[in-house]
């Protein structure tokens, strides 16, 4: 992609009313099901563009992407690839994606979904370059929870974007457009981030596939940081091998990153895997029952076809109090302080209170959460020893626009019950789709692994997708 | 070692005149030495006891040691050793050593260099303990500037230390009874750590040996923590040698560390080894124009059996400002917060004005330099890719403990201005002796590689020493 000079949002106005229910993803075409028709001359990549166009029209201002690529830029990159280049040599030939609006694309606006906090950046970070190089097509960027600063998807200027379930539940953040724009259909995946389960609560939310890479196997260069130490670059996907292809692509040693490290491969058979299951008991649904059965039944399909072990879950949940209730909200402030001092109004106003509490803690503070973060880490590296990955649920339960309206810190601390620690505990994760609760709410089981187990929790998240489809 | 009830230190008497002036180390018997002599009978881990404990008797209380453990214990731990093992199955079979007292030995008292703060544990650091259980005897706890806070060795109120050269240099510290016990050939080698360079600038004012291994690699359970995300549990000895054995033994895997890492074995040959040096322009000696001679005359020799390139210093020497000058003195405060308030008498004075300076930062301060140290951090991994050690001085320049009572803080920064960067980017180290200055004092060249480099920088430690061993 190359500098579109002057280009604006196409959904600067205000939130709108609640886009219809629906029924749940509405998946489109494959990663493999667009190469093979690319190869066989069934479908070009032009096809695509202004197909992922119409559809992307059709939803309107639905606040699935704050910027779309400009019509004739998009089917100019097609027609260039269609001419120059033979689609078997590039993996992601004229494979559309969205990116979360915190990443930079050069000459689209990153805003944060803060329009004064916007700015055209000159060049790409290098997680997305090389899916660009690789002969993707970046549709356009994805709405987000302002400052990526929450998982609940309704602390955004731009319009508030809703489940694909309907009911008038939220879509989950902060990576909202990133999710629908994939769980709607108009691409096979798109990049998201995750610091403390951005990447994976909208996926829960939507019916689809997230996957928080291990810190470092993906670039963090050119994401305009929420918290730096915790923050990853992710995938969303309606399928598990749609997060394979663009994963196989990205990751790479990246000198620029503090925190960059080379992937380890992991090729222990998925039946081998030791399933870590902690005690119902120690399960939270927030009085959500349904939910809480969704779950036991998955779970109960998991052990026909994983070998699974005990696992104490209050080490892991530890970690992630440690998050909400601690000393890292000053890290997001750092990013953001001289804007939160000039530009208060501009800042959705749950997302300024939140960054100004940052201002509550001392240094003494930052360190003494370290260190408890530290004790707990040594405590999960003993856990891994009996188990090769965590299966938890992604999500307790589910909430609607309204009552995440009506109490904002309550409902997202509930929403990150399962993933605050994720990031702070070094783990890898995916969240794969689990079925439907009685009353038609998505239910998501997380896989969890220690650092670098990421091709362990993968395969294991294609197996599990395997036999839940066997069971419909 | 098991539990010595009671044991008090042997020197808890206030500090006394300088001990008579030396002409640099005096070393004993190595460890190859002592295995061989005991194999062949002509030696018994009994006579090796005496002959330590005598020699600590003539010293008189000198600083080196702060507890000796009691004479009839040790002797029956060395007839037990004769009885029962066999000197050829234990790779440290009977060879003495020295822990610094702010590492846990059950049954003697860890004091930090401060009385009031000392306790008695009941369990030995676990990589004390691998020393142990390899045949190693643990001859008692050695002294250290008060919590392990200062370079330079006068920062106790047990007496003062002086380095083996004479002319009323200090000894250098924290680890200051370390290096001495060695430097004064009373042990082969000891056991110290270091957080800013307290396990290489003692060695280098003491004419011997200092090795700071990748962060990890040695387990830091059971120490008492200055600053937890830096600290590493170091080795100081005669000879490159007398490092590799104990640290063969000692590198594990410990779940209880959260840092806790596996060693990266590395075969490249030393000549091999693209060896970094900065423009001499770029170092500082503080106007010691001797010091810089002596230094540029050791670079010299090393040009004629190593391949050197360029490499700049600036990276390095930043994130050494941020050490000195930046929240990091938070993390020491967090771990004697309460005995700072309750105790503050008990404290040397300089060291209780460090610690609380500590309250003087923010959150905001801390993940402010933490990103800053990121950013240094990348740019160094760059610097990797052309060199595989960076060689530069352990210390640019040596002060008198006069001087050093004259000025405590602006002496101390001075000695750190070559090792207060290397745990903050996570370096190993090696500094090792490279000759005298004309007026007679102490020269060491610090081997520095990126983590898990530590074979290397060993290696080539061994080369060097052989090479400067040859010129004389």
């Amino acid at each position: 992609m190359t500098a579109t000079a002057g280009l604006a949002p196409d959904t600067a106005s205000p939130p709108v009313t609640p886009t219809p229910e629906g029924p749940g993803p509405t998946l489109g075409p494959s990663i493999e099901d667009l190469l093979t028709a690319y190869r066989s001359g069934e479908r070009t990549p032009t096809d695509t563009v202004l197909a992922v166009l119409a559809a992307i029209d059709e939803r309107g201002a639905d606040g699935t992407w704050i910027t779309v690529v400009e019509r004739d830029r998009l089917l100019r990159r097609a027609r260039d690839m269609e001419q120059h280049t033979d689609p078997t040599t590039l993996p992601l030939y004229g494979i559309p994606f969205g990116v979360k609006d915190s990443l930079d694309v050069a000459g689209l606006p990153t805003t944060l979904a803060c329009p004064e906090f916007a700015y055209v950046p000159d060049s790409t970070a290098p997680a997305v370059q090389r899916l660009i190089d690789a002969g993707a097509i970046c549709i356009g960027k994805t709405n987000l929870d302002q400052f990526a600063t929450g998982l609940n998807g309704t602390r955004t200027p731009y319009p508030v974007p809703r489940s694909v379930y309907g009911q008038g539940l939220i879509s989950g953040g902060s990576s909202s457009g990133s999710a629908l724009a994939v769980a709607l259909g108009q691409v096979p995946f798109a990049v998201a981030t995750d610091t403390a389960g951005s990447g994976r609560v909208p996926p829960a939310l939507n019916g689809i596939v997230g996957y928080k890479p291990s810190r470092g196997l993906l670039s963090t260069v050119g994401l305009v940081p929420a918290c730096r130490s915790l923050d990853c670059v992710t995938l969303i996907a309606g399928r598990v091998a749609d997060l394979t292809v663009p994963f196989d692509v990205m990751a790479a040693v990246d000198l620029d990153d503090p925190y960059t490290r080379e992937r380890r491969p992991d090729t222990t058979p998925s039946s081998d895997v030791r399933v870590g299951l902690p005690d119902p008991d120690e399960l939270q649904f927030f009085g959500d029952n349904v939910m809480r059965d969704a779950h036991l039944t998955a779970r109960a399909l998991l052990r026909q076809v994983c070998s699974t072990v005990d696992a104490p879950l209050a080490p892991f949940t530890a970690a992630g109090e440690l998050l909400y209730a601690g000393p890292w909200v000053a890290e997001r402030l750092t990013e953001f302080r001289d804007f939160v001092t000039d530009h208060a109004d501009a800042i959705v106003p749950v997302v300024r209170d939140i960054l100004q509490g940052g201002s509550r803690y001392d240094a003494l503070d930052v360190f003494a959460a370290q260190h408890r973060l530290g004790e707990l880490k040594a405590q999960v590296a003993h856990l891994w020893q009996q188990m090769d990955v965590l299966v938890l649920p992604t999500i307790g339960t589910t909430f609607t626009v309204d009552e995440v309206l009506a109490d904002p810190i309550a409902t997202n601390t509930v929403l990150g019950h399962y993933t605050h620690f994720g990031n702070l505990l070094d783990l890898c994760g995916v969240a794969v789709p689990a079925g439907l609760t009685t009353d038609g709410r998505p239910v998501s089981l997380m896989i969890l692994g220690p650092a670098l187990a990421d091709d362990r929790i993968l395969a294991l998240a294609a197996a599990w997708s395997a036999a839940i489809r066997s069971t419909r």
